[in-house]
């Protein structure tokens, strides 16, 4: 380690370099508009936030590239994602700050900035890759692909994170490690598949044999049911599964979803439980991601109207879509549908059971 | 005066009454699920908002209903307006609370809640016909009227509301009388016509002129003076308006949107600063209706899955569909579309300005 | 105008350097702690916030500095003022990012920083300032002026702030100048002291006479009146007010408060409702503040436990002490004290009132 | 199970008895004040949610009251608690709703409600009760005992939670029990003694070796050590613990607070993640009351400025007071006092290390 000296607020945070990179261009151009400084700051400040938020994906992503991931490292990595939450619920409220800007106000500068646009975010972008959005599943942008604005070194990058190691690919490669699948002669799919069966032939039943439903409310009742059907049809069938990730439809493999779906079911089993708060807090990160793009295409529309982005897009249309289309965790989110009672549910055997509890646990009760 | 008699906090706010209103279906079979207490109180919570958020838009849509608003009152309805939509942020962040909640949790009373649902909230759609959303532009839900859930009773208060004064049809009418269209000579259409038109031909020829852009860059940007062009063609035909209304694309008159955008033009003179507030407050409020849709529709795939509700629908479908179809000031937000910068504007003439300052501005100055 | 050129989002808000603006000390002495990084930007974020927020109090500053304030500039205000509210807001927010850092987390960089502190940021102590809060009413901080940190030429700028224009001694001119106190034959105070007068024994005669009181209750009742009375009494002898102000228990001059009050009690009529809304704000912002302090004490409370800071200083107690001793419009606040029911208040004269709405109301009305 | 019907949202919510549960007193009166609606909601909406809160914090007791508490337990405790800190950001953020009410709309209605007054709210009181505040601490008001106000049957069940099982005593229980402090031949309090000396030492060393300390930075850092040297001598001394916690200062005893310090120090082990997960929801679940009840009384200070409550209380030096008095998790706060960089922390010997893993996690990695 070096020798280090005394260090003030101003030096230690580059205060003189970081507040003297606001230049209006209006003020550059001699017509100063008062509300283009706020354009700014915001848009800093998001890029500011987005460098910390790299920061926590990158190193999640490395705690998991391993074969072998540390156990210690789970609780870390929820952490982290836990504070890539907290600031993306600061970037949803944001957008209420420039909403403070009316439209004309903003019609005072806009003119200047052409062709800058949000869409020239690289930070943004790479987020998104390192989160797993591929390519393959983006909306064209000006029927450009979304990296045709950056240089070819950024673009190498991106491209270089997407055939490499993601949030989603590392998460799916540690799920399919999981030994729980078949584990101490106990089959869960085949459990699972046996206690389905039973429930919904027992719904089934009391929907029939009801003497308070109308017949209208049984056969709607009776609907409800087949689709559960059919959904849960579709996760025994390894080959079924496999067609519609080749269409797009599913993300991850065959056996990361079981595992999920496993992981998900037995959640209060002491070892399984900061694996359920991963996959949690991804379904969460999709979801905030999908609010803001949600918000931020509002704040848009409300700015502009119809009129077209500095960038050239139709505002508006192409973030909402985004919106609904650039989930990357939706395979997780599709897991509630697989989900049935706990009192449906298959007892572990008690020594499967022991094992997912802590070792100590015994010892530590002993010891009282 | 009637003569009054002292209350203690219990009697005042009916805490017996209220906090023996929950009764969990789940307790009753004799089968306890913990977690059903949030559920009710969680919609219970809801309920109470609607009923002061219905307090609120019937105070407004009376203090409008008279011919002649009272201009004390502008600032009240500002005022309560603005409470709705602290409410609202409050109905927002509420959904992290059922959030917490797990898909597992659910579950395990689930089945015990068939056939309620969200949809049978009477205040819910109380308050989107108050607002002013017309049976017409309402989505289906099961192929049926999305009042047959309710018995005659509560229909005929939904009609009576539609067909009489709701915010929308109030504002629209207040809009209406704006004197200022043609005022003291200053006809503001004109006056606006020609400085659309200057501005046009002006950004036209700076983009044909420039030597720095490059000729994509160039059709580009006469592509976005286009369309801007062809909207702005809408905003000075009457009859292409009216058609546009017919179709159900626009839903003010031709009068009222031609006052609101004189008011958001010149909203800074004092006499306009209100009724801006007021144009603003509503897009607010559409703005934190439509986030909330969305953040229910979020909420409930995650609770679901691809589930069919309780109530029978395809949840999260129907109702991110609302969130981009139920909006009711649509107009006022497409008046962005037709802001030109303030240096383009065309001046007032000097009496119509005083006018539209206080009256007492001169005396004051005077008297300093 | 300039001619000016095309620009990139990259370059507009200067990413390069932005983004390498952050040096974590641990890197450099070769012990890199992960969650340095996050320390850096959050402070960094709070500084281009303070930069934002100094813009826009600087911009109220200035529209008020004139000897007549143009009525335009009133809404203007208010909203740039709300801007920093909304900014306040997500400050007050982002303490939870900070504490997603564990103690332990920043106990493995703290001891580099050293003396850095937050008690060095400037920006801050421009904030405080320019609102009006005095060196004089300053707590000491380690037994040293606040500003004993800060180079020769930033103290310049901070005494210079004092003793020129503030927002406080702004607004407290512009109160200053209401003409309304006494105007058009109507003299506030006078009619405002019978009123209370009025109020007070109605209300004492309504307890003494009370058959459902306990005398217990009575007594309760006559004491909270009592008290009522004597801050009733401060206001209206100038003198009692300005020994007050002598001993720093109140800021604005007897006059100003006067009109103050008038603004608040007869805040409904329309020449009313800005200048009000002026006020609310200013409340809000000293209440901003204050959460944000008292939440930034519990943070540093979290964190260091009893420990020193690195400034040197024993934090929690100070930061939670300015909590309620840096309060810079408590004056507004106590006017709550002074309000009577609507009731009771004295009418306006017709010719008063008409004087305080708008001079086109009546053109208005009878060109409908 | 018993047989179940249908059943309609309406009736499930009892939303008939529920939204007929607002009775403002001015209508009764005959004087209806509109913003008395806003009163009674937003008040009878925090005795909903307090309810839930009671709901969660009565299943959290009972899980820790058996002697053995289930592991699994322990990420459910952990999943309510949190549930309890959502519900109190929202019950934070509602009071920005009351504000929307101004203080002369308050004073409309304000003298019908004597001598109703929050302190009359029972739930409140089971809430702080139930988590461990404990009648010894709480500051009295208007010289009576805090449970004067409540019948006596409701005066027996805080008396019977206070002397049975509280959060707090449940915890430091269930903390007492932790086997980790001496195991397997490794003695936590000697290891983590030896680690502070050599600690001290090496600081002190190092600030009296610099070359770069001017002599009054290195004095105050010599001071900042010495400070510390204390607090962290004060944790090896039982009886001096015992001293302070005689006095009122501490809360826990000896044995759980080093038990707590070894989870905080030791967090990372997956083990002990979920119980330090416990101990920091704690500590946030205090910051939350805390804040809430600094922003209460904030509010109140808005409506009445110095008048007195209508409970006879002078409403906001109480409450401002009891935001820093009635902190129950406070021993968990000061755990920061006692920190140590992780460089400094002794090593766990490598079988303790293995016994605070998961037992499966050598099968998991053999079996891969």
């Amino acid at each position: 380690m070096k020798k280090y000296s005394t260090i003030h607020y101003q030096q230690y945070l580059e205060l003189e370099q970081l507040l003297s990179s606001q230049k209006p261009r209006s003020e550059e151009l001699g017509v100063p508009a008062h509300e283009e400084m706020l354009f700014i700051i915001v848009h800093q400040v998001y890029e500011l936030w987005f460098k910390q938020i790299i920061h926590e994906l990158d190193s999640v992503v490395g705690m998991f590239s391993d074969d072998l991931v540390d156990e210690r490292s789970i609780g870390t990595a929820v952490a982290r994602l836990d504070r890539v939450i907290e600031i993306q619920k600061l970037l949803i409220g944001q957008i209420r700050i420039m909403e403070t800007m009316t439209p004309l106000d903003f019609l005072d500068f806009r003119n200047y900035l052409f062709p800058a646009s949000g869409f020239q975010s690289f930070q943004f972008r790479l987020i998104e890759t390192l989160l797993g959005l591929e390519s393959s599943k983006r909306l064209t942008y000006n029927n450009q692909p979304y990296d045709s604005v950056f240089p070819e070194k950024q673009r190498d990058i991106l491209r270089g994170i997407e055939s490499g190691k993601t949030i989603l690919r590392a998460v799916e490669a540690w799920l399919e490690r999981t030994p729980f699948l078949a584990f101490k002669g106990f089959d869960f799919l085949e459990n699972y598949r046996k206690a389905v069966a039973t429930m919904l032939d027992k719904e089934k039943n009391a929907i029939l044999e009801s003497d308070y439903l109308t017949d209208s409310e049984k056969s709607m009742r009776l609907n409800m049911l087949g689709s559960s059907d059919s959904y849960f049809q579709s996760v025994f069938d390894a080959q079924q599964h496999n067609i519609l990730r080749g269409q797009g439809r599913l993300s991850l493999s065959y056996k990361a979803t079981i595992a999920a779906l496993l992981i998900t079911l037995y959640n209060e089993e002491p070892i399984l439980q900061m694996p359920f708060n991963l996959l949690k807090r991804l379904v969460e990160i999709d979801e905030n991601w999908t609010t803001w793009r949600y918000r931020h295409a509002q704040m848009v529309r409300r700015m502009l109207g119809q009129k077209i982005g500095t960038g050239g897009s139709s505002g508006f249309n192409y973030l909402a879509e985004t919106a609904s289309k650039h989930q990357i965790f939706s395979d997780f989110h599709n897991l509630s549908t697989l989900l049935i009672p706990r009192s449906e549910l298959p007892q572990l055997p008690n020594d499967v059971r022991k094992e997912l509890g802590f070792y100590f646990s015994k010892g530590k009760n002993e010891s009282v």
